[in-house]
């Protein structure tokens, strides 16, 4: 199966480094919209092209798996390049992936190829489990927490305060929501009482540092629903310790069975990830082989995780999957 | 979607509730090898009937559940029933699944109809998440934990033990062996560190407790391998604190993604289970309308979960998955 990356930032770098644990696949090309000169890639003998160029390898690239983001690269570059080859991406704006899904059909029916979009863990695999549990007890209710883990977000509206030279921001489940939760106790639970927040700020020296916190504890939408806590640290602790960007959650889904609902179930996915970025790109690097053998047996159009069977993302047969995981 | 349920034991009973969950699905027949007027089941309206006349209700059943047990039933039901119904079975003796797949793909091939073996939650959620896992990061161990929960075939073969009138076995897993996985130690378990079991065990009046804890205790493939407790009550306090069937247990997966393995990650699914049969059923409900879709769309011949794109088993609309739950 032959791989081709668009895009070579943190997605990138991990699509890379997970192709080579699959032995089935084999990196091409890296598409940049940098200068390709300026992009070193680690895996040899592999060249880094302008993005202009992907088209030229048409022929030599059996899935491109897309490594921009969901504000502003994927809209475009997921239907531009479904109509030319198989393509999986990570669409994580979850109220605009019914239009996405729809741009990228259209494309990939166009061009005769299988794309698969929303790609990752959330959405991704949280998404399956939802799925699933919410499938076998429909007597039931879902819980999704994310962390403890760095959100990119909220670290960046914290870096666009006045007088903010770096930030890190975690967030955190409240482990007495989680608890209740976990007993089965189907709680109510506002924004509030599921997670909290904590911000590792750099400020500029001098600077108003009752102000920075102030203003990012009324922050609208980031951080006045949630209790934050800020700690002022220094540029070398904010490199030694929150260099990581590790992250996490999980998805509960608490029902009932029964006669007269008598009996109930705690259904538990729960993810701990050294490195947010490198997780996801392992999770592109399996549907890509999904795609492949989907396009194989002649499918086109957009797939979403909820659609594939799940064999598809073995390298190993049925006969296999039956005898030694089954 | 009309559903027969084949065996009315704990199996067939959580079957006939989980449908009454799932406005899309209707109970049609009962059919039982007893005596049909010696069975009430609970839905009022619906008939009861020998085995041997479902098949003049070929045409009036969708998908046929088939709730017998894997050592004698399903190895002679699934194949018979395959050949005229779309079927689902929870065969779970886990070595014997190759042959009852080849066995179950020829007549369900022969009758043009779909067949769905092994469903559950060990096999059929816990292999899914195997199977995911695994192929998300190869390069990783699975851990598979059962527990805490009440094991029918270490309770049966503790009550053919002479002088017991009644027993109950829970399977526990080690706290330490749970924690060290967690951590992501990789660490190397024998059956021993894995699981402990805990037996309680009513005997008949003036049996020799000792001698019995013994035969427990070293039974060979049962109990000898593990750190085994015994504990004699009355038949009073097992019917009070040992009626239910609770089960579950935990799937982790621990692997490394980067350059150089340098990120660890931790998968993790776990059941907690009130009523192991009434979960078992739900799952089997869930993928009966998986296999009348399938059915639909023409498809035939034998398949597990690992087969099954995860829409299948949802009553909602792509469009409506999409919107909600991705």
């Amino acid at each position: 199966m032959r791989i081709g990356i668009v895009g070579y930032g943190n997605l990138g770098r991990g699509v890379e480094s997970a192709i080579r644990q699959n032995a089935d696949m084999e990196l091409v090309a890296v598409f940049t919209r940098r200068s390709p000169e300026s992009v070193k890639i680690r895996t040899e003998g592999v060249p880094v092209l302008h993005t202009d160029e992907a088209l030229k390898m048409k022929d030599l690239i059996d899935v491109m798996i897309l490594c921009g983001g969901s504000a502003k690269d994927l809209p475009e570059q997921t239907p531009a390049f479904a109509e030319h080859f198989n393509v999986i991406d990570s669409f994580d704006t979850h109220a605009n992936i019914p239009a996405h899904f729809d741009r990228v059909n259209a494309a990939a029916k166009a061009g005769g190829k299988v794309a698969v979009i929303s790609v990752g863990w959330d959405p991704g695999l949280f998404s399956l489990n939802r799925m699933y549990a919410g499938a076998i007890l429909p007597d039931g209710r879902d819980y999704t927490f994310w962390g403890k883990g760095v959100s990119q977000g909220h670290s960046d509206a914290i870096r666009r305060i006045d007088g903010v030279l770096d930030a890190r921001q975690y967030t955190i489940p409240v482990p007495e929501a989680l608890k209740s939760v976990r007993a089965g106790e189907n709680p109510e639970l506002t924004t509030r009482q599921k997670h909290t927040r904590e911000c590792f700020v750099v400020a500029c020296e001098g600077a108003d540092l009752a102000r920075i916190e102030r203003e990012i504890v009324t922050m609208p939408n980031y951080f006045a629903d949630y209790d934050t806590t800020v700690h002022f640290i220094s540029m070398e602790e904010l490199r030694r310790d929150h260099g990581g960007i590790p992250h996490g959650g999980v998805v509960i889904r608490s029902g009932k069975t029964g006669w007269d609902g008598e009996h109930s179930h705690i259904i538990e996915y729960s993810l701990k990830l050294d490195s947010n970025p490198e997780f996801t790109s392992s999770v592109l690097v399996a549907y890509a082989r999904a795609a492949y053998r989907l396009a194989g047996e002649g499918a086109c159009g957009c797939k979403t995780v909820l659609d594939i069977p799940p064999a598809y993302l073995s390298p190993r047969s049925g006969e296999e999957l039956r005898a030694m995981i089954l």
